[in-house]
């Protein structure tokens, strides 16, 4: 029996406890993969079924999407109950998610200092150091003694939201401004009855504002697990793990690749309502089929041409896709390039430069395949010349628009994952076209002679 | 001055001391942004004069493909103590990108041990517990004092390689069997004297073949931030940290990204020699156009129908393309929701399903917008019909493919992100093709008339 049919069946039991411990007893890749089976009315059944620390483990699990739309169907107190139990960066994630009137519901049940904590962490930039850091941690003034301080630590140990950080942060007493950081180990290894103002060393700290580009920099020199945040008058306001990071980089990735393929405004899972995905994909798709008019009203133009050479015809969409390749490969180096910082805006030129430097060779050798493939199909070496220039030429120019164009939307405030790609094909499309068919109507007595 | 010129103008300068610690001193992606403007013999000798230990944290910084081709141009002693300044994962994966016999050479000068260890790690799967384990750890057999293991750890306490790993494994003494782990909380407020048999704890193990998916799973279970690996016979030859998982996995989902756009065999920066760069890209690109000219070849049967409504040549790229963005929407989706795990190949039959019923309605949105458009060119509705009917048909099996290709080539063994673009754009572009062409010539006295 897999998963999924476990689960409808422990639901079909009514049997809340089994089922609370067999859904929090399974890893997170098997229980999406059982939830994708399950449909949208089981889901929310399962969700109320769940005791409210196995449904806040069920909704950590899965994107934040999915979690703010199973949240969405619950009554604002049962969903208030499973949000209270979730650590609070995961909090302000799938709040942020839900429209804000309903965000506001839930909240309302909250415990008033929980609430104003939630929403001070979704008023942050989410891929930000305030987006990204948790708000649990110890902290005490410097005149505790390090009894206490192991007190906290010890007593929190089986808390697994601080199973990384085993620190405990020295700060003042009214104000919460950061003094310094107690190790675990120089706590334990002090003469006792020593004030934590001894054992505290000098920290690190980063502002709440840190940008997520810069705070990978920042764990990289640092080398620490975790780093504490403060705000603009250096009270402290959370900690940020190396790995909370990590994984927001990993996501920044994966989202980009889905934007550059088309899936905008955040991931699909098709376990989403169906109209839900139809229409986000499609408006991606209405605009590209404008694009793509454009650029083919450029072939309607050459029409004498075409009727004169049909052939042609099999040769347009052979250039236009062959150099959206070409610029598809350069669109995908600069944007690996960017997001490792090992270029920026101002560095066009030079990526420019060593894009057409590839686009020269890689144009001659695909120019020399197509231009014999045409040559020896019509036995007209006119033909073989008009598609191989055209394609030799398109490919340097789709390589150059393909190595700039991220940087120059990103100078231009657009996100380079969703416009570099129909920017690049409209214009090498275009350019394709013009170029196979101006060429020969150049040419047009020696291809028809 | 900018980074690259500094380290330009100390190389000038011939002053090592300085040239180390301003190298040292930079951010990981400050230095690659500077590496990517030095030649290739600059590079070189920049390596050359910094401390070993510099040198090896240029090494880490740098990509591993990078960071080979770097070491490759040494003299084997010279690569050699760079190398043995590496924590022992990075060791192993900057060795593994070595041709065979410079990673050798290397490995004779450095100390026997450290060589064994190696050549051990190297031989593991990259992408496995084996691959991504570090050998840096403590471990103290059971009739070891507590006092014994304080004075490991906290012997190591400014090794950076440990600062995450706060445990003492307890390993049986000769064959080191895992036994157990000494948490250093334990250690420390244990009674002292006690023997580490006594304050130990059961320890979940991974074995050292488990495969990168399965330890996201494992990770996400234990929430601990490291895990010891055992062989076969249940002797401990590592500790995996949590962080090396989701770094990987990161890296993992780049070069997907970047494969399914046509850079394969690893990744590209532009800093990387001019041939190699475009003849990877050429590989792919040269397959490309072999099944480019397959695809369009329907073309080339179709002369007739072409000749007779001329205008038809400017939907064929439409059609082709639009389908490919819609495929290639269904390709990432399952890309996505792969890496996720949330499907497997068995679902095929369920993804294809959800996918076709996107597939219908954006088809249908899709080739209303493309017939209208067609119609009021032509004032033809019959040219309408026929591009509004192909551009229907063709989205749903183009979203059929694309959701259900990566899973079928999985299955088959070939890399899903490799290769499902290619076969996808063949088969859609072709039917494409047919469907316009095929239906055209059905209603050609119509089209004409």
């Amino acid at each position: 029996m897999t998963a999924w049919e476990a689960i409808l069946e422990l639901l079909e039991a009514d049997d809340d406890e089994l089922l609370g411990a067999y859904v929090g007893s399974l890893p997170a890749s098997v229980l999406l993969r059982a939830l994708s089976r399950l449909s949208h009315e089981e889901r929310e059944r399962l969700l109320r079924q769940l005791p409210a620390e196995t449904a806040a483990y069920l909704i950590e699990e899965v994107p934040d999407l999915q979690a703010a739309d199973l949240i969405d169907g619950l009554p604002a107190d049962e969903a208030a109950a499973i949000v209270s139990e979730l650590p609070s960066d995961e909090q302000a994630d799938v709040l942020a998610a839900l429209e804000a009137d309903e965000a506001e519901a839930i909240l309302e049940y909250l415990d008033p200092d929980e609430a104003e904590r939630a929403r001070q962490l979704i008023s942050y930039e989410p891929n930000s150091a305030g987006g990204l850091m948790m708000t649990e941690y110890v902290s005490l003034p410097p005149s505790a003694d390090v009894a206490e301080a192991l007190d906290a630590v010890v007593g929190h140990s089986n808390d697994y939201a601080l199973y990384n950080v085993q620190y405990t942060y020295v700060v003042t007493a009214r104000l919460k401004r950061l003094l310094g950081v107690a190790r675990f180990r120089d706590v334990v290894l002090a003469v006792p009855g020593s004030k934590l103002r001894a054992v505290m060393k000098p920290v690190q700290s980063i502002s709440v504002e840190t940008p997520l580009p810069e705070l990978t920099d920042v764990f990289e020199a640092a080398d620490l697990p975790a780093l504490p945040v403060v705000d603009s008058r250096n009270a402290m306001v959370g900690v940020l793990r190396r790995d909370a990071v990590i994984d927001a980089l990993s996501e920044k990735a994966s989202v980009e690749h889905l934007k550059s393929q088309g899936i905008i405004g955040g991931e699909e899972l098709r376990s989403m309502p169906l109209f839900t995905r139809a229409g986000r994909r499609l408006a991606w798709l209405s605009l590209n089929i404008v694009l793509n008019i454009i650029a083919a009203s450029v072939i309607a133009s050459f029409e004498d041409t075409l009727s004169s050479v049909i052939a042609l015809a099999v040769f347009l969409p052979i250039v236009s896709d062959m150099s959206g390749c070409s610029g598809n490969q350069a669109v995908a180096v600069t944007m690996r390039e960017l997001t490792l910082g090992v270029i920026k805006p101002v560095d066009a030129f030079r990526v420019w430069w060593q894009e057409a430097s590839v686009g020269l060779i890689n144009g001659i050798v695909l120019g020399l395949l197509l231009g014999a493939a045409a040559w020896a199909w019509k036995g007209n070496v006119y033909l073989g010349l008009v598609v191989a220039t055209a394609l030799c030429v398109n490919t340097l120019v789709a390589v150059s628009i393909g190595g700039t164009i991220p940087l120059l939307l990103k100078r231009l405030g657009f996100d380079p994952a969703v416009s570099s790609g129909p920017v690049l094909t409209t214009v090498t499309d275009m350019f394709g076209f013009f170029l196979v068919l101006s060429l020969a109507t150049a040419l047009l007595p020696r291809l028809t002679g």
